[in-house]
């Protein structure tokens, strides 16, 4: 394969640091390798496996050349840059949750919906990152059996607030120290304010993202719409709650399901384990620790539902950098390059 | 009110230290107050607002001339003295799993279905914390519109492993440092085997029990089977899932309900804003650190389902040493004494 010109927008940040990697690690053809970023960061430069670049203003970048680019710079910048990237003949591949629900934009998760790839119009975008793992091991299951309902409920790491969510959590625990008796007591002090509304540190949020409509979140309604694009079923029934635990990669989903025909146990055990990219555990439960700087998504725990029978429950975790974004990203890139 | 002597039993641990100063706090009229462990503490003595005790053998404590005995030493310790206890005349309340399904048994969470605790043969069970936690704010929906269908997912503090659990959080945190590129990268150590089967130091156990039935944890059996008890509903259909996370105090749970009617938001507020020992929040969410070290049980993010409409999902948190233990089972001595 010849060379392709890629870019990575917004290139020092959690998932644009693991944008790059993947690209080397996945051995993409890149060439040549430019990077972006807000004008805070232009100009200062960073180490990859395609020599040393220097970091360019996105504001003044011209897309010209481009064949890929890759952005993880947040909604705002996709909005204003995107079109004028994907006008140029790149095509973009956007992480941020843009152009998710545009009727024009593909919402693709490799393994699951290749064929949406091929029908962008300059824009694909890279679902929410608790969707992607979820629905690495919910495909499968929903191809042979046709999902129907489901209650889904997160426990989502701090990375997912990039950076500054782990600098937050470090620096919680830290203030809260060794003094269990003030936690068991409720006499703890009020840390410094982080990157959450409330401490994140021994603490669980049970609200991720912002509330926007019914009492639900952003992220709460994007576990909803995003899986009836990406499963192109628009009747799916989703009860959806996004929790932040105090950890710091991988996102982990408790989940019900149930489909338009009984799904036993069996069946679904062997479409998880047949299907690319997630791993079937059945010897002891995938934990975010495990799911951390792997490409792929795991999934356990698969038992019947107890309550109203006939579907499955079970737990799904994943890297939220790798999976949840980055690698997810660059194997759209592959699959618009192939 | 004369004096009523009083026995805990199992002193030593977490729920026991709770039981001797929930005791003191309410203003019970302990007299006087003997307290009972395994033999490898007995003969220490412990301070307590009724002056110095020394910690009895509980197998060989005469429970002659006791009133109540508060148990929290652990199923076999229950299943063997609790009988002995009752038939010498006290009123056994009962902490561990080991009564709780008995026909004989009542099972009572105070303020929720207080008539139970009258029918005792001279054992009460106390209910499982997590459930405990859920029903303060599901009893008060379920009396108003009967409830049907829940999908019941909990996040579970480690000091429900007692103070082993506490420990492990503390030493696998300290072992994994600062080192957080580690942990994105999947670099990290094993840290020596705490009280888990796998790490919980940053880290979530998506499986909090032991694996009993059909892939189902005795802890997600307990809260379909104790939620049907307590609310007098065998019809009640539970789907569980019962997770460990890394905090130290409280068990919150995210909860989607369904009843035999269509139940409103507003409605199902009133009702939980008008119930004893809960609190409703809804100018913020209600966190484990917002709920350890206090009596009331806490609930917040009431909203509609929004897949299968009609139900209410909502989130419920409450330190499980207080009213998940400690505090109904003392409610419960309360309703026995009165």
């Amino acid at each position: 394969m010849s060379e392709i010109p890629v870019a990575v927008v917004g290139a020092t940040g959690a998932v644009g640091r693991e944008m790059i990697s993947t690209l080397e690690r996945r051995k993409f053809p890149v060439g040549p390798l430019r990077l972006m970023a807000s004008e805070r960061s232009a100009g200062t430069t960073i180490e990859t496996a395609w020599g040393e670049v220097t970091i360019e203003n996105l504001g003044e970048a011209d897309p010209t050349g481009l064949e890929i680019a890759l952005f993880s710079a947040g909604g705002a910048r996709s909005t204003e840059h995107a079109p004028r990237f994907a006008e140029a003949g790149a095509v973009v591949v956007d992480n941020s949750s843009a152009w998710r629900m545009d009727p024009r934009v593909p919402l693709v998760v490799a393994d699951v919906n290749d064929h949406a790839a091929t029908e962008h119009e300059g824009i694909i975008a890279n679902p929410n990152c608790t969707t992607m793992v979820l629905l690495m091991a919910l495909g499968p299951l929903h191809g042979a059996a046709g999902l129907t309902d489901m209650v889904a409920t997160s426990y989502q790491s701090v990375s997912g607030s990039g950076q500054q969510g782990i600098a937050t959590l470090l620096d919680e625990v830290d203030h809260f120290g060794q003094d269990t008796e003030a936690l068991r007591t409720g006499a703890w002090e009020e840390p410094p304010q982080g990157v959450y509304a409330r401490p994140i540190g021994w603490n669980v949020l049970p609200l991720a993202g912002r509330a926007v409509s019914d009492g639900y979140t952003d992220e709460e309604l994007k576990l909803v719409n995003e899986t009836r694009k990406i499963l192109d079923s628009p009747g799916i029934k989703v009860e959806p709650t996004c929790v932040r635990v105090p950890v710091m990669v991988s996102h982990g989903i408790a989940v019900s399901t149930w489909f338009e025909r009984d799904l036993s146990v069996a069946e679904a055990s062997e479409l998880i384990a047949a299907a690319p990219g997630v791993e079937l555990w059945t010897d002891k439960v995938p934990t975010p620790l495990d799911a951390s700087g792997i490409d792929e998504v795991l999934a356990g725990r698969l038992r019947p539902t107890i309550g109203r029978p006939g579907g499955v429950s079970f737990w799904v975790v994943g890297d939220n950098l790798r999976k949840g974004a980055a690698l997810n990203a660059v194997q759209i890139a592959e699959l618009v390059a192939s």
